[in-house]
């Protein structure tokens, strides 16, 4: 346990950083969440990241601007088609630009602001192998760059990237998400969410990978039962 | 010369940045200036950075807004007083927790979005050694970050982040700007302008650094005339 230990945590109000607020939670850090409004074409995700730190308990939760939409170059960003053919393999067009270089070089600004040394993330290289900034060689090299750039690293006093969900599947992060309690009703990881109604489209990759993993779950509590 | 290759440049409105502008210029690339309304205490270098983009010329220039003072943590982003009583050793107050690595990522995500793969920054590890995140190690650990953490980078078509004047004296760096017709005039290096009329302090250590190298310039041109 690390109580009262202060970390920042990448909220998007997806499941993944849900999941890994709840960890953190677990841990016994005072958990600082971070959630972005970047541009992105919906905002249903943020407002889901307002629920999931309510549910789940922070100690702050900080909702900032970016404007990554002014030079657009991703689906999420831009008047581009979120694919709904099925997942495909290579980097797809949801990808956006250094996104995860942005929201973790905010993250470590607001860490040795407040005197913080932990950062958490919810990447995941199996599910999102296409994702260059969801790979462990990323968070390892923002790692490095995190204690070389700072007054806190450059002193010896390092950050430490946690990324708990690396190497999980999304149906392992869903269980070790139920174990703590996380209500997954609150949080949102379509793409694409259909116009006023704000439910999830059931198409795109995002959706995809939920729906697939919750239906595995639920075939495998009723084959237990 | 690379004509119409495109770069972005991180252009802060101060002396330093100017003169990498011009330099980017010369070297042929269709230079792409990016700025930011950080929550900086003053707003006269936003105004410097648009005098000195229309003078110098650029094929775009996006003054982008990010909140670094919701955390704070800096005497320019915070209330905390900034020094006048001569440079000393160490970081100083004006350090501004992971101000660069924002600053690049943003570049990073800008680059790849419009298929840049060159990126400018004014940092100099000889007048500024006290900022960590101005150094050789940090801008080599980030190109190699920005090729872990993007499609481009990962596919083989690598960024370079170019530091050009990492190893100047700010002498080198006005004499060098000079000679490309840089107007420093329109610059504005200080870190607490005089409220109102907006006049440099003359007394912080970006005021101190900049009159000394200005003073030295006259002294040799009046010595050898």
């Amino acid at each position: 346990m690390k109580a009262d230990k202060p970390a920042i945590i990448l909220l998007s109000g997806g499941l993944d950083s849900a999941t890994v607020l709840a960890i953190a939670n677990e841990d016994g850090f005072a958990c600082h969440a971070l959630s972005f409004r970047y541009g992105q074409r919906h905002q249903n995700e943020v407002d889901a990241a307002v629920k999931v730190a309510n549910a789940i308990g922070v100690a702050t939760h900080i909702v900032t601007c970016i404007d990554l939409n002014v030079w657009g170059g991703s689906a999420l960003t831009d008047d581009i088609d979120v694919p709904k053919g099925g997942i495909q393999d290579g980097i797809p067009v949801t990808y956006v630009p250094a996104r995860n270089t942005i929201f973790l070089s905010h993250a470590l600004g607001y860490a040795e602001a407040i005197g913080a040394r932990d950062i958490f993330i919810g990447v995941n290289a199996v599910d999102y192998a296409g994702y260059p900034d969801c790979r462990g060689e990323f968070i390892e090299a923002f790692e490095n760059l995190a204690n070389l750039a700072t007054k806190a690293g450059t002193l010896g006093d390092g950050f430490k990237i946690h990324a708990p969900l690396l190497h999980m599947t999304k149906v392992d992060i869903i269980r070790r998400g139920l174990q703590l309690g996380v209500d997954y009703d609150l949080t949102q990881s379509c793409y694409d969410p259909i116009q006023n109604s704000g439910q999830p489209c059931g198409q795109c990759d995002a959706c995809l990978l939920r729906n697939a993993a919750f239906a595995e779950i639920e075939t495998v509590k009723y084959q237990g039962s």
